[in-house]
């Protein structure tokens, strides 16, 4: 095999969902598709001109068995195809090890680095996909069939995209969290949450241009200890807003004078 | 007087070298500037064909004088102002009250929320301008001129301004370490830091169409714990990564399922 053609999905959730119409609509076959959820397996089976997969212990023929499945479904899901399957099969997950696999398959991992809305298009031009597999050879195909999506394809071992999973969380729920604070401080003092957006945007740009240590600014970094009193002071004893502010205020200040 | 034509700036500062040629480009006449530092007072000065001050308790015949110093600072040489100056005098702050200027002045504040580097070219247009006056009048000619800069004109008092000073510190600071955090995880386990950086133009961008709160997303959002236990046994024990992790995941637990 020399590149991959067909495809069969195992899920029907956000992954398949945005998954199998961008292959689709780059030539490649679905072969099949299941999912607990009937009425949207046949959904989207009719959109990528599918069928519909009714037992997975039963031999699927593709070239690529994709199990986009919640991560604790995973191995059971892997667990429970038949062995005769001579496809490549690999998970969706970016915390979910190789192995979850049986070694019995030829397996591997195609995670794709974004959070999946239901109702919202992916540009996937520009999604990272980290991919894994036991071999040259099936690291080539998997590479082949991601660049038809995307221009940014990693490949990373089970350790590294568990380490990636970890960032993307300081990256992305963190971040958010804290701009989340800062629109709940905004609203208890009446100002208009949008005020922050261009400095938001800015903090953002800023990152695509260098590193994160490199633009860090503030009173923490400048250590204007008047400021952070003040700041404290503001925001009073006893609040998570306040063990928020001393933690990261503590470790800012650390990085750039300890 | 119906609107300011004339500006004297004390302080040769980030905020001076931006503020400065912004006004005169858009025809303000620049009376004067004070510094400490002769050389980068001289230069500025000759950009926007201004003259330099030396005694700043001299009276200064401007429409507006422009405290642009260090916050530590702006009380000292408001005091040191000469009690005969007509026009209104501000400070650029975030953090400090108007009333840090003597009372005997026709006082305000004008703050532009932006983080300024002497290198880079402000795209004034989109930058927040936080104005503060004791009457209407003097608000109004202070929204007249920040209107000839920049579409994001805001009135706040003292209190509110302090508020947003803090919630940019969450915005822009503290998001920023959990950039910087991330991209140390990436760094220690050789993955390419810009990999996350689709992922993180993403959140910035959903935050100018929804509250941040509506677009949380992760394992804690989730209440995954499975995932959560992963992360924290790479983390280890006693260090600020699994400080900074178990503080956040709380939160986000508790906002998410609280």
């Amino acid at each position: 095999m020399t590149e991959i053609k067909s495809i069969a999905i195992i899920g029907s959730g956000r992954i398949a969902h945005h998954l199998a119409p961008a292959f689709y609509k780059k030539g490649i076959e679905i072969k099949g598709i299941f999912g607990r959820h009937l009425t949207e397996v046949k959904a989207l089976a009719s959109r990528v001109n599918s069928k519909i997969i009714e037992d997975i212990s039963q031999q699927i023929h593709a070239d690529l068995v994709i199990i986009a499945v919640s991560d604790d479904a995973i191995h059971r899901v892997a667990s429970d195809l038949s062995k005769s399957n001579e496809g490549l099969i690999v998970h969706t997950s970016g915390a979910v090890a190789m192995k979850a696999i049986p070694d019995v398959f030829r397996r591997g991992v195609m995670y794709p680095l974004q959070s999946f809305s239901p109702d919202k298009n992916i540009v996937w031009n520009n999604v990272p996909f980290c991919l894994e597999a036991e071999n040259d050879a099936d690291l080539n195909l998997l590479g082949s069939l991601a660049e038809l999506l995307s221009q940014r394809v990693y490949i990373l071992n089970s350790d590294q995209r568990k380490n990636l999973h970890l960032a993307a969380v300081f990256a992305n729920n963190f971040a958010n969290l804290m701009f989340e604070m800062s629109e709940e401080l905004l609203e208890k003092n009446e100002i208009d949450r949008t005020i922050l957006h261009p400095l938001i945007v800015e903090t953002a740009n800023k990152l695509l241009m260098q590193k994160a240590s490199k633009s860090q600014t503030g009173p923490a970094a400048r250590g204007d200890e008047e400021t952070i009193r003040a700041h404290r002071e503001l925001l009073g004893d006893d609040n998570t807003y306040r063990e928020v502010y001393d933690l990261l205020t503590r470790e800012i200040h650390n990085r750039n004078h300890g």
